[in-house]
């Protein structure tokens, strides 16, 4: 940055101040823990003399974070705020775009990547081609949705088999199993499904529901400062994998739904958004069709 | 920033995610708030590009957050590892200097403020001019020091009557009466002095004693990553008062003290550093003059 772009007040402090900081750091630190801390304490000072932050607000910050560890503590560690705090940041979609965007030198771009989220489970069971994972039926509000597709390869364009489809999903009232244990039993909505030799994949699930981030705690607080909204619009999670192709973690969201515009953790991409179709096949009364495009390993696409 | 001086990688991310996540702030946030988490929202995703933030270390950083918070909870709300890791990052020594630091337009200028730090006590006795401090002796290698000094208006370099110099220090083993109880009564080594009508004061106390925090916490996690001793040199707080002026709330270092250089939590500024000059009036074997120079309320110095 050059001065003439400092803020006005910054040269009132000591100029050393940050590097002497820094500087502080021993020759046993490691490289990377010298540039990532080196980096983090930079930023912090920056945006406390950017901001002349006061006394008092560093204190409310010092409380905040207090606050996110005992939650977490007093829930018997399942309830992790401290994570939610990163996603209405928007730091865990960034991070995840940091980690997995490649931008393929074909045609075929790889499916976009978007966040794990706090629910996945390893237990999900695999189930047959074309089976359901409404295990539990389907609740009042439900509607059944056929979803199918093909996983390609993008060099090839070429379809993959035996690729895995691992697809999870909050039922019709907006909770996962692990937080409706009343309504639906361990795994409901939840499956696995291993694409056939063209590559195709297709089961039953539900049109997804919309839902809040909880409006109690520290994370609801930091969104009423912000004066937003607690919603993540609907989606299907989905988690695709094959020994030979680099896994797409991410979500998919139907286009007509009120929230995906202004999804409270930033995770939504274009290629991500999707339309549900009328359809019937005595079961389904909707149709969603999506492809999966997945990068070989080792393929790092355009820097 | 210019073009140019992008970290290279950046331009492979979404250019435009860090201005929607800022812009989700509603209408009714208020101006402050929008600067404040604007500017942190802002300097969080920047920093995460620059250094290519991966999963796991997000998740780490995940896990150390809560992990403050569950201390604080366990120690009953009494050990608050959150501002100490402030202090590591010289975070709490920088907001003090944004909220307290004046440069004079005259010769004098205002004693350096430096951070208050966790042992600062409401309660602390007013004695009488000429009294100790040390109201439970002197400790087998406790060296009593005379202090005296004047309290001086910065604008017309006259001595400030009824000031008041609040004093409070560790013992010669390193320890707080809040955290020696089995050997120290409350406000030992604490003491409230008002300067006479010269506007004078003096005391006896001890030569102040370096100390380590803590070594088995969350801080010392973070000064091992970064290979960083854990001694704060020793030193004196002092907090002058007085109706009419801007108080000051600092610390003193003996020049002579190992760690003066490399304080662990950056507190110490060069006019903050004294001698303590050998003596003898049959009670003290040391003495330290310290002039203490105050602003006048109002009073905002060059910007």
């Amino acid at each position: 940055m050059s001065s003439s772009e400092q803020p006005a007040a910054s040269h009132r402090f000591d100029p050393n101040f940050t590097k002497n900081v820094i500087e502080g750091m021993g020759p046993n630190t490691t490289p990377r823990n010298r540039q990532v801390l080196g980096a983090l304490i930079r930023h912090i000072h920056d945006f406390a003399r950017e901001v002349e932050l006061t006394v008092d607000e560093w204190m409310e910050g010092v409380k905040f974070v207090n606050a996110l560890g005992e939650i977490y503590h007093n829930s018997n560690k399942t309830r992790n705020e401290t994570h939610r705090i990163c996603d209405v940041l928007g730091l865990e979609s960034l991070v995840d775009e940091i980690a997995h965007k490649i931008i393929s030198e074909g045609e075929l771009d790889p499916t976009s990547s978007s966040i794990l989220g706090p629910f996945w489970s390893p237990n999900a069971p695999f189930r047959e081609l074309g089976g359901e994972i409404f295990q539990d039926g389907v609740p009042p509000n439900g509607r059944v949705t056929k979803m199918h597709g093909v996983v390609r390869d993008i060099i090839t364009g070429k379809p993959i088999p035996g690729a895995v489809v691992d697809i999870w999903q909050a039922s019709a009232n907006g909770k996962y199993d692990f937080q409706d244990p009343q309504n639906q039993t361990p795994n409901n909505l939840r499956g696995k499904f291993r694409a056939d030799e063209k590559g195709e994949y297709h089961f039953y699930c539900l049109h997804p529901t919309a839902y809040s981030l909880p409006t109690d705690g520290p994370s609801w607080q930091l969104l009423s400062l912000m004066d937003r909204h607690p919603m993540r619009p609907a989606h299907i999670h989905i988690m695709v994998t094959h020994p030979e192709f680099q896994g797409c973690t991410t979500q998919l969201y139907p286009s007509d739904d009120q929230w995906v515009k202004s999804d409270t953790v930033f995770a939504v991409k274009d290629d991500l958004v999707v339309d549900f179709k009328p359809f019937d096949d005595g079961k389904a009364v909707l149709e969603l069709e999506y492809n999966i495009n997945l990068a070989p390993k080792g393929y790092k696409g355009k820097v």
